[in-house]
């Protein structure tokens, strides 16, 4: 069974439609230079992120993406591949950068589910724990993102 | 002593310079409605970040910015209120949102290092753990950001 082309069919999944390790893959996002830098201006103005000259005596070794810029296009990517009911809400999330993004990359988002833990609270409510792995299209993970989503049981609303 | 102050007029800050404890105070930040819609439009398209009427039916009970959005703003003012040398280079971060950021809001981060670990193989480099806490206009915290720094000593550079 192709699990994530059925996913994209559904526009409401609740918590009965998700198990662990279940599996969501995204579209692809390109990231060209233009992209980078104005990110940057606006949001992490530094000069590894804003001129291709300096950037190349720095860790970086050239031009790269702010790793806010990749997390923001890891949620787009998401937000289009997980189609949860009552949308995606994150109460909190950890990010790692193992790679820089670069000028021309194109990235993809592979979601998994890790965890799936109840409130005790509120039976009708469950914090999912999701790793995102997005790629460049080499293959090579760029960012690995866990947020931990609250997510509803069918018939109930987070309101 | 006005720690803040003084780091402000400083632009080279190493390894040396850094202590637990210390503090760092960012400016301000406005977020306005358009602001709100925009960055959600392209990052994080969903209906409690673009239209006031829908999110008035969801956990966000009214329009609210999106917390990629909230991390970006806050990774503006922490670039501006932390000057290292080498720049703010994240290896990686934890983010919580505990209360929404509204349109209108001003917000402002108030930063703190936590931890510094120097590296096992590279004694001229540490990981220094920072508490990043993004207030509103109103001293609610709406977003915690914990993120792990690459800091230089004096004379080494990260390339």
């Amino acid at each position: 069974m192709n699990q994530s082309n059925a996913i994209k069919n559904s526009a409401s999944l609740y918590l009965e439609d998700l198990h662990i390790g279940q599996l969501f893959e995204s579209g692809t996002y390109a990231i060209d230079e233009m992209h980078i830098k104005t990110f940057a201006q606006q949001y992490n103005p530094q000069p590894f992120h804003l001129d291709d000259k300096v950037a190349k005596n720095t860790l970086f070794a050239g031009l790269a993406a702010s790793g806010w810029h990749v997390a923001s296009v890891t949620m787009r990517l998401f937000v289009e591949s997980l189609p949860l009911a009552n949308g995606l809400i994150g109460a909190g999330v950890e990010i790692n950068w193992p790679r820089p993004t670069r000028p021309g990359d194109i990235l993809r988002v592979t979601s998994v589910i890790e965890e799936m833990t109840p409130s005790r609270s509120r039976p009708e409510r469950s914090i999912v724990k999701v790793r995102c792995e997005t790629r460049n299209q080499r293959g090579e993970t760029v960012q690995i993102m866990t947020p931990k989503l609250l997510v509803m049981r069918r018939g109930y609303s987070p309101a």
